[in-house]
């Protein structure tokens, strides 16, 4: 559905559900896929929101559930606490143990283990396991449901196991072979089986050499490993090899965007579940923090500035370019570390490499410094008919660009290296030092040349 | 493999290679994987990664083909310009059709000509093809390579099929079933072929309610789909409903990651092709427009500070406060801009809640802006022992947040109404409106207050 056709709908429900024709609006998201039905959610105002799921999860508990999974923990609290324990129970029971810990971990501690102690027992025993690893680890994201065989299985009692529960397996296009005491020993996709005679035994086909992850597994670390090496599907065992659950494509997805988002934001100074279409609350509690911050560290260059208020009230022309020093400074610098943070997260970019990678920052930030520094240089020296101001700003631009492209290139490096995440640490100290530097070059510059 | 092995890895080949000991360093690399190899390949230093790929290409073309798959275009025409071009035709016959339209789609016009006419016919054909179509879209990145049968076909009939050719399909999980003219009729998944009985005929159970794109569909369309509804592989038609590929999930994640990594840059002012391991005359082309346009900017910032020129020689202190206001205004703008951006290439948000993202991210930068004000006023009023300097940064700092706020949630989302890209042009117009804004505000308020 394009994004038109997806506003006139939004609008129509909106309407709608706002008059309180709610029985209306639920006939059209009856027909549309949950994805589509999430879409929908998202974009209406709170209230209506909450009267339109209420109504869906009335009329429709399984699609009810399954959208509520598409939009994500975002939206739990808000849409499950005015149901009923009973309804929450009947929406959490529909679903993937995967998709269900995820959704019971964001609600409040009371209502959490009351669902907990209610839940089927064996569905509430897997998604409380599942909630015992730590956050942003393989352990977290797999799901218990797989499929796994014995190695002496053969092809034609392979297929008949497999038609007898096929029904709760989310992507099954694998099946794990496994032995006695449930070690992980191969794999075997479902077109092996199509291809291989009905006697013949997995073991004799079966994959033995198994990418696999624990659960103590970082996400990022299974992300990579399912993109670069093309899986649709990807084993967890447990510290004993034991196969404990699999982690599939569409999760991955899930994670190779939210770690896309956390660095985006990182660089900008904002927490990763702050969006547009959330609450102001939220957002503010996701800005404010990092806005003191550069508060304070604006307050330092203030400090600086204040430094040398002596040479500005004998050269106006100082303060007239500062905005100048101060941009260009910060640009360089945020190229250079939006590069190095980027090709960290995407290529795990190593360590053997650090030297080159900072050699090479430094000459490009040289060459691009002198270009600019040539030019604004040139300019100032023509707008102030004074050919000092020009040698002032050329020299500040230059340097601060080189610093700039050096740490820009360098802290991320070693943030990378103490293993403290590049994205969030980088920017706030990249820019304060190539700023500051920038500044006391350009100040110290002018009161040599200008103020005397 | 973990990253000090990696490291420790990378080391030895580099000095084996270096030392001419190329026999020892491609001993080594036969035993990784491709994706391995691309990684170690990509830290070497340029000579040095010529001669082992050269190398590795004379002793197992299939894995020196597959490494360069996942070099990606970045390294192609380093590495196989040197090599004789029989040796690039045999390894690019050895890719998958969608995998070598990638990679001659980089080479020089002559070498990509003379490529394409000694290809094997039937192989040239197809990736020409693909070439036919337009860049990040789902013809550039489908692969034709996929199964089809007719809707009367049975279970074991297509199992038959199956068995006879199998070896060049990609993810093939799925079966397309289509009519005699080949127009898309429904999908069949591997797990269904084992769960129905020999003789029923497909069309008995296929699934009709296919998600389809066609040829022209965006890259980022098509990448939402699969990410949205959890697939696997997409059908891609031709205007007539004619299936003529597939998109699979594995090409699915690279464009995801691209699309990201361009999201990031643009905020930075990078092109997408500039990678922290890449030359540096690419990384100079990338980032030095950008800069100059930056300059041109603050250039323009620095003729309003020259306007007030007088009043900045009345009060010093305006001079002093400056890199606050720079800073901050700048700073709420790129928080909101970012949040805004990020859900538009995320969620693809739509215009229908556009006034509700407005209102949110101006009441948000308000209440922003007033806690930063508050603050910097009162320091300033401590610092200066003058309640008017307080005055004058606290109103510059709240009033240019709110502009801030607003203008960066504003523009992206009149841009992508536009369908102008909001990641890349956002960002340079966002700031320097904000910035410009903010200093018009503090250097008025200041002659108003302080210069008099």
């Amino acid at each position: 559905m394009n994004q038109e056709r997806f506003d006139v709908l939004i609008d129509s429900i909106g309407r709608l559900a706002r008059r309180g024709a709610t029985a209306h609006a639920l006939n059209i998201l009856e027909k549309l896929r949950p994805v589509e039905v999430a879409t929908v959610l998202k974009a209406l105002q709170g209230r209506t929101r909450e009267s339109t799921f209420a109504g869906l999860a009335d009329r429709d508990p399984e699609k009810a559930a399954e959208s509520l999974s598409e939009l994500g923990p975002g939206f739990v609290r808000e849409l499950l606490e005015p149901l009923s324990s009973d309804r929450t129970l009947e929406l959490l029971a529909l679903l993937s143990k995967d998709d269900a810990a995820v959704l019971v971990d964001v609600l409040p501690e009371p209502l959490r283990d009351q669902l907990l102690d209610r839940l089927q027992e064996e569905h509430a025993r897997d998604v409380q396991e599942l909630l015992n690893f730590e956050t942003e680890t393989a352990g977290r994201i797999m799901t218990p449901d797989f499929f796994a065989l014995g190695e002496d299985v053969t092809v034609s009692e392979a297929i008949t196991a497999l038609q007898k529960r096929s029904e709760d397996l989310e992507m099954s296009f694998y099946v794990y072979v496994v032995d006695g005491r449930n070690h992980l020993l191969g794999v075997v996709n479902m077109r092996q089986l199509l291809l291989n005679s009905p006697s013949t035994p997995l073991r004799k086909f079966m994959s033995t050499d198994v990418i696999r992850v624990t659960t103590a597994t970082d996400q990022e670390e299974v992300a990579r490993l399912v993109a670069n090496y093309n899986l649709i599907a990807l084993p967890v065992v447990d510290a004993e090899n034991r196969l404990v659950g699999i982690v599939t494509v569409d999760d991955i997805i899930d994670v190779i965007k939210e770690e896309a988002t956390e660095d985006i934001y990182a660089l900008a100074g904002v927490e990763a579940d702050d969006r547009a279409t959330g609450s102001s609350l939220q957002s503010i509690r996701s800005r404010l923090p990092w806005l003191l911050l550069s508060l304070g560290t604006a307050m330092l260059a203030a400090v600086v500035v204040n430094a040398f208020r002596d040479a500005i009230g004998h050269a106006i022309v100082l303060a007239v370019l500062m905005p100048v020093v101060l941009a260009m400074g910060g640009n360089a610098a945020t190229q250079s570390m939006t590069v190095v943070v980027r090709s960290i997260g995407l290529d795990n970019l190593v360590w053997s490499v650090a030297a080159r990678v900072i050699l090479k920052e430094s000459i490009v930030a040289a060459l691009n410094g002198a270009v600019v520094g040539l030019i604004a240089g040139l300019s100032a020296s023509v707008w102030f008919r004074n050919t000092r101001v020009g040698v002032v700003i050329a020299v500040a631009l230059l340097l601060s660009t080189v610093v700039g492209g050096l740490v820009g290139a360098l802290v991320p490096m070693v943030l990378k290296r103490m293993r403290i995440d590049p994205a969030i640490a980088s920017s706030i100290f990249v820019t304060t030092v190539t700023v500051i530097v920038g500044l006391v070059i350009f100040l110290w510059a002018g009161r040599l040349l200008l103020a005397n």
